[in-house]
């Protein structure tokens, strides 16, 4: 029978968050009708799931907060392959901290099938060839900054926790070094969820937003593999010396876990391609394909101990250039549509379930010093990061990142899931604790506050909003950004057209053509079977023009910094996923 | 770290899920490329799924399957809070009887998150004039059919453990009759998810469809209210002697179970069309509230412990006719593309599920003689409820259920995802672990054997097949199919007319006209805002012709049996759900 009763509670459980979420959209489609734009979904979602965790927690039945026992087996010889545990009286509910809702929602499970839509969904509506072209910035900022970011939070908390052992308030090991580095490493990265559900809607400068959100997905992984290092570290030795061999071994494997999620979120699109050459029965086939591989992607790279945030991202880039065009027309809007539906919710109920938390995890340490320290070092570290590093590739950029964009970006450091979801992996010391209730809080307030605020400060930086995503080829051309060198560029390019077209979609020239004669079966092998077809039929009259065009695509570019004609053409055409890059207007405010 | 490996192994059970659903799609699309068309997805999902089932059972590390250490926590006097166990070296994958995948999926969260949508889904794709015409014969089947099914399967299984013990096989205690009933209850109903998926691509005899569904769906609750019952009975009694008042008891509460899930379905609706009243900003919101309301139906419905498929089924029919009208084109399609992908998904996956619980789980109890007894009492069970029931509802029905189809619904009595999800609920007895044993094997064989033989049987019975849903109006009118008194249809569609759908969409009469004088105030609250607008400026010149028209109806209908031409109509224009009911030919083969 108390498998019926588990059952009902699993069902009430998810119907609260369900109900959360309605309340939510609810909510914010009222404000919405009121003009009311300053509190955005995700403040409001992580009010609401504060307004559950007050009604759960003084709601429920009172229980002994501190009745633990712990209590060895000690009849346990062998290690046994089912253990039951004989507790009378006590139902499941009562096992776990983050009960009852955490008892239905592991939040493991949740970031495995919330992330990776929302990343896939942003990865989709990124403008791709602003994207390229502001890749060195916005590689610097995220692997620079963000290791900057680190250390400077973690060198200022320290700081502060020096501060609390001359106060009295802490002893003095309670706090290593890696500790704080370890919060920097939590709170080095700015979060994509937030920027993209401020952002998105907004239309802000298009170069400013890929630059924010370009940076805060890519940052996540060095997030990741930061904190995965500083652990590493800290369980190798002790906290307060520096050991040489084990820094290096952290930096290789943060190369490692880029690389390889980089590789396997490219597989993943290359089996798409393969399965998706071949026309499939009925668009609902066509969708539930693609979209598991897509989350495939992310799983595998989660499995192999690698960043699924970085796989998925790739992989999402590489579908929305390639996969994606060899879907039909029916297919290829439902596959966007189903992305737009899980990432909403997605959003909506990871922000819930952080205000949840917040206020329902019964081992909050609350250490005001060491929150205010972080507080202040991650406003510090956020304008170290930017300010530097922008006149660095301002060096190197034809469009400079202008001063009120810069300020901007300072400004625009939300925290969320990530932050979240690596803090609340581990909570079983009282530091781990205290930088569990720190990032809950640093979380919340940059979302609220700095959420709140942003209209106001665009408007007082005098930043541009209502931009359509892809502007009309006259303004490009004079406002152009490009910080690849043209000689890469048209590397890239010949790579992309002669390479990766054929071989992930029907388009571009036949691989017969781009490869050496020695490798010709390796090309029929490879090639779609259309662009195979093409060929044949059309070898005479278009394999020439083709490769004048390209000649003549190569040559512009070279010219103009990667930023031609036929391109943008082809972006016009192919581009097309919820940008708004038809030819429409060029904005709208 | 121990985080980060369990993290790992989620991710790798879900990819592993993942993976097996992409294999079953590629498979049934090849099968579909070759005109194999004997095997369904139901069918290759089970397959596949034991195929994981085995690569789990043999590629796994070996584990000494029969090291069960109970250890009792003899330090404990008073109800822990927090309960840590110490268990060195085991790792929590062991912990769980359906390893490693059933530490991540639990049954619970999987069916409450998969079983509404498909359910929904086949509410919205029913023709809801044949399932309104056939609703005699349908409740007739599913509720008297089921008890007679649960009676003459437990007498029968009954009869075989009694043989058992004769034979030496097993101990005259083993076998209650309740545990017989029980297995009689658990069997008694035929699987929505099978029928849907094996007769939805057939295009069978709509009104054949209708009353194989129509059963399946609604005989879900019986069934679910039996075990209840039966469960309770057992626990209140022993199961030798008959208790007249639990069988009271059991009867009462199968009645509240039925009325409070309709109920409960029926007010989600309400409040979707009290929400959908006010035009949404975008249709994502409206699907995303849509999708959330009409799942909430299912969740709040199983939380109070009544049956959610039942409420899950009367919501998504009443939906489909009343507040789905009220959402804007674009979101009428996406919703429609949500469950359809969803339903597809889940489908699926419960079977691939079963699969692999029926090749993992390890303490399968396998008795030949309980087996073959339950195999037979299923057959003979479904020829004793189709036969009789259906001479019985012939009597009353203008368009009689030919024979042929007769014989085909003592076939089509698929087993699947309810029985299942009843008998895995409970594996803490021997007998209880044979009840499930019993259970995987008779639906793998039913959707194996009878499935596959579905296309082969139908040209033997020369059942047509390829027929459109909505056949054409002089098809009907010589074909109708009318069980309900005409008195009663005139009821239902004043009802249906006057009351529900100005309350619940945004045509009809308004309900100022429908109402009595004195309810002006609550007629005027609960008309929906466009009601009340079209009627202020239509007041003079449509009133009347309304009032004419729904007179013509109504007698119209007393002559007709309920098949009126403006209902007809009004169908074509609003019941287009997927159907094909667009005035498109007729039939297509």
């Amino acid at each position: 029978m108390s498998e019926f009763v588990k059952h009902r509670q699993d069902s009430a459980a998810v119907l609260a968050v369900v109900g959360l979420i309605i309340v939510t959209i609810l909510s914010v489609w009222k404000l919405k009708q009121f003009k009311y734009r300053l509190i955005h979904e995700t403040g409001v979602a992580i009010f609401f799931g504060m307004v559950l965790g007050v009604m759960v927690k003084y709601l429920s039945p009172e229980q002994g907060e501190d009745s633990e026992d712990v209590c060895s087996c000690v009849g346990l010889n062998s290690t046994p392959h089912t253990l039951m545990v004989n507790i009378t009286s006590v139902t499941s509910s009562k096992l776990c901290p983050l009960s009852p809702l955490g008892e239905t929602f592991d939040p493991e499970v949740l970031f495995n099938l919330f992330l990776p839509p929302i990343i896939f969904h942003g990865a989709y509506t990124l403008n791709q060839r602003r994207f390229i072209q502001n890749l060195g910035s916005v590689l610097t900022f995220a692997f620079l900054g963000t290791v900057i970011t680190c250390v400077i939070i973690g060198a200022c908390v320290y700081g502060f926790t020096r501060l609390m052992v001359l106060l009295g308030q802490a002893a003095d090991g309670d706090f290593l070094l890696t500790d704080c580095f370890l919060l920097g490493a939590i709170m080095s990265a700015t979060d994509p969820v937030a920027v993209l559900g401020l952002f998105s809607e907004l239309h802000v400068d298009p170069d400013l937003y890929i630059l924010l959100f370009g940076e805060s997905v890519l940052n996540d992984a060095v997030a990741i593999a930061l904190t995965h290092a500083i652990t590493s570290y800290s369980l190798m030795g002790g906290g307060h010396t520096f050991d040489t061999s084990a820094f290096f071994l952290s930096a290789g494997y943060f190369i490692v876990v880029f690389a390889g999620s980089f590789l396997l979120g490219f597989i993943f699109t290359v089996i798409t391609a393969l399965i998706s050459f071949h026309p499939l029965p009925n668009p609902l086939l066509e969708t539930s394909l693609f979209f598991l591989l897509s989350w495939s992607s992310f799983l595998a790279t989660e499995a192999t101990g690698l960043s699924g945030i970085v796989a998925v991202l790739f992989c999402g880039l590489s579908q929305a250039r390639y996969t994606f065009h060899n879907l039909s027309s029916e297919a290829k809007a439902r596959t966007r549509q189903l992305f737009e539906f899980f990432s909403f919710l997605g959003e909506v109920f990871i922000f819930s379930y952080m205000g949840y938390v917040l206020l329902t995890f019964p081992h909050h340490v609350f250490k005001a010093l060491f929150i205010c320290g972080a507080f202040l070092a991650v406003f510090v570290s956020r304008a170290c990061n930017i300010y530097p590093l922008s006149f660095l590739v301002n060096l190197g950029r034809t469009a400079k990142i202008p001063r009120s964009t810069q300020h901007f970006m300072v400004f625009a450091g939300l925290r969320g899931a990530v932050a979240f979801a690596l803090a609340v992996r581990d909570t079983s010391t009282e530091v781990r604790r205290a930088t569990l209730t720190t990032t809950l809080l640093l979380v919340c307030s940059t979302i609220w506050l700095l959420g709140s605020a942003t209209g106001p400060m665009l408007r007082w930086l005098d930043i541009r909003v209502g931009v359509d995503a892809d502007e009309n080829p006259e303004d490009l051309s004079s406002d152009q950004v490009a910080t690849g060198r043209p000689d890469t560029m048209g590397l890239w390019h010949r790579l992309d057209y002669k390479y990766l077209k054929p071989v992930l979609t029907h388009s571009g020239p036949p691989l017969t053509s781009s490869l050496p004669q020695c490798c010709g079966m390796l090309a029929r092998l490879l090639s779609s079977p259309h662009v195979c077809e093409d060929q044949e039929q059309l070898q005479e009259t278009e394999a020439d023009g083709t490769s004048i065009e390209l000649d003549k695509v190569e040559t512009q570019q070279e010219s103009t910094g990667g930023n031609t004609e036929p391109e943008q053409q082809e972006d016009l055409l192919e581009g097309d996923l919820g940008l708004g890059t038809s030819p429409a207007p060029a904005s709208e405010a």
